[in-house]
């Protein structure tokens, strides 16, 4: 079962990754195609087309609007990325370099647009399109804007706590997986009831991951993350573990923070790890991730089995993920 | 007739800066909202807007639907304009400040992604939008991201032709006024024939506001623009002036700019302009906007009257405007 999941998942990373790779770009300009053609060619995990597909194939959709809509997602969630490495500084996305470090700042830009206009393409060539699907789109589009700016926004201000956080990465990550869900329900007529849970899957899920991706940021290595380890750690980035730490533990952490002289990036990783594990905060940050996937869980209930059954491995899929 | 074409422009530009200006943001973020109000609270000519609304009454279209439709295509403008000045390291726009001047590269970035999705949700909110509006929006909208593409790469190019340059421009300038006119018509369910000869009218009228724009650069005041005057001299970019200058008097142009020592940005700017008139590339350059607004009446034949009367009336005012 695990094994035939893991197979069917991969034949759609497989199919994802073709259809990125082969994608119709004209040759000319090639200050637009050839930073479109790096970044579609590249290691992503196809998460969020795999979830909308498993999805889609859940309620029986059109293979071709199934397609278009779980292309569409992945230029959207590619278009996020190009925008917030220039505006993160990173170096590093998926084990190479980012646009804006490969080519320079307006080349990322235009880049970053190129994508997200392609994205618009796709969803609009979903034929079976006249229940919304590209309001909820956009709307997801918006929300990962908003998440965006909040994460920038606290990045300067020391007072925000784990909920304001939650709330932000239901937004920024949460937002996309949740439409993942949305558009193949509308797409197969799902009433409002059933789409609401779904939507709360992907929040769910959404937020269970990106703790989880805070967790590993400091606790995995880095030819597995694949990105500039500790990039988040020397941003100052507020994660859910600095922000668990400063809920449970609060004047050990300020002490901990005012007592970082100038060490190496690997020391200071060192010293996150030692006390996150001491003081618990690990082991409520992972329990609070497990939480989430649990939650999302339950609000599989109203999806009809076999797919269900495809859906909870896809979320013991993330929930086990080690990079 | 002119006085009461003025009127009624100056009322559907009222209108939409009332629209833009009380756009009904929420108050957070404000990393995100802040700069887009102040973007849309700008000075802008609503010259898109106005375009596709005289159109849309030409031809009787819904004016809710107009109304969306006008405020997608100015929002898609606005965007574009943020990011162009970002990747030219443009400080004013309209007279103010550019928001990566006034703020950051980041919120820049945000602002215009922010802008671009908001055009996505306006344009679909058309509800006569099954003849593929959203399609036409969005192609318009890739031929912009296109358009600017040429416009990075060419910069360093210094063997490109005015023909590549009339290319460039097609897309840059005149996709964006194309949609302005197909769309409406697209909505009034015009024919193939008409549509072609819309298109082309604003194919034809942004090539000419594009070369006016390049010669208003060089010959009209600073204060008259609302932008860094000579900015494009500054950077070096090609423009029909200079691309003129290349293709009649190219040995002449080679040695003005090979003599061109350290010079303050007006005494350039007066070498230009000089240069420019003596060798008859003004008197060239102007005919050739002369023409292509020629060419944009000439398609408007295919536009019922009264309707037709307002969008000539519409080209004189783009033809004699001085700023």
């Amino acid at each position: 079962m695990a094994d035939n999941f893991l197979q069917k998942i991969a034949a759609m990373q497989k199919d994802l990754d073709l259809q990125l790779k082969n994608y119709p770009f004209p040759q000319q300009p090639e200050y637009l195609y050839e930073p479109l053609r790096y970044v579609l060619s590249g290691n992503g995990k196809r998460l969020r087309p795999v979830l909308l597909t498993l999805t889609g194939r859940a309620y029986g959709v059109d293979e071709d609007d199934l397609s278009y809509a779980a292309l569409a997602v992945e230029l959207l969630h590619n278009f996020t990325l190009v925008h917030d490495d220039i505006m993160d500084d990173d170096l590093l996305r998926h084990g190479q370099p980012t646009v804006q470090s490969k080519w320079d700042n307006a080349t990322a830009i235009l880049a970053g647009d190129g994508l997200f206009v392609e994205s618009q393409r796709a969803i609009g060539r979903v034929r079976n399109n006249t229940q919304g699907v590209g309001t909820v789109f956009n709307n997801g589009a918006l929300a990962v804007c908003v998440g965006q700016a909040y994460d920038k926004e606290y990045e300067e201000n020391q007072t925000i706590t784990l909920n304001d956080y939650l709330e932000m990465i239901e937004k920024k990550t949460g937002a996309l997986l949740s439409l993942c869900m949305e558009i193949p329900a509308l797409l197969a007529n799902q009433d409002e009831g059933v789409c609401s849970q779904l939507r709360k899957f992907g929040y769910d899920i959404g937020k269970g991951f990106q703790i989880q991706d805070d967790i590993l940021e400091i606790f995995s290595g880095v030819e597995a993350m694949g990105k500039s380890l500790g990039s988040d750690v020397i941003a100052n980035k507020q994660t859910a573990l600095t922000l668990m730490a400063r809920k449970l533990v609060p004047q050990d952490w300020n002490k901990f923070c005012n007592g970082q002289g100038s060490q190496t990036i690997d020391e200071k990783l060192a010293g996150l790890r030692t006390f996150f594990e001491d003081t618990g905060v690990y082991e409520e940050t992972t329990a609070m991730a497990d939480k989430y996937f649990k939650d999302a869980v339950n609000a599989l209930a109203v999806v009809p089995n076999p797919g269900r059954e495809d859906l909870l491995a896809y979320t013991n899929f993330i929930k086990n993920r080690e990079y």
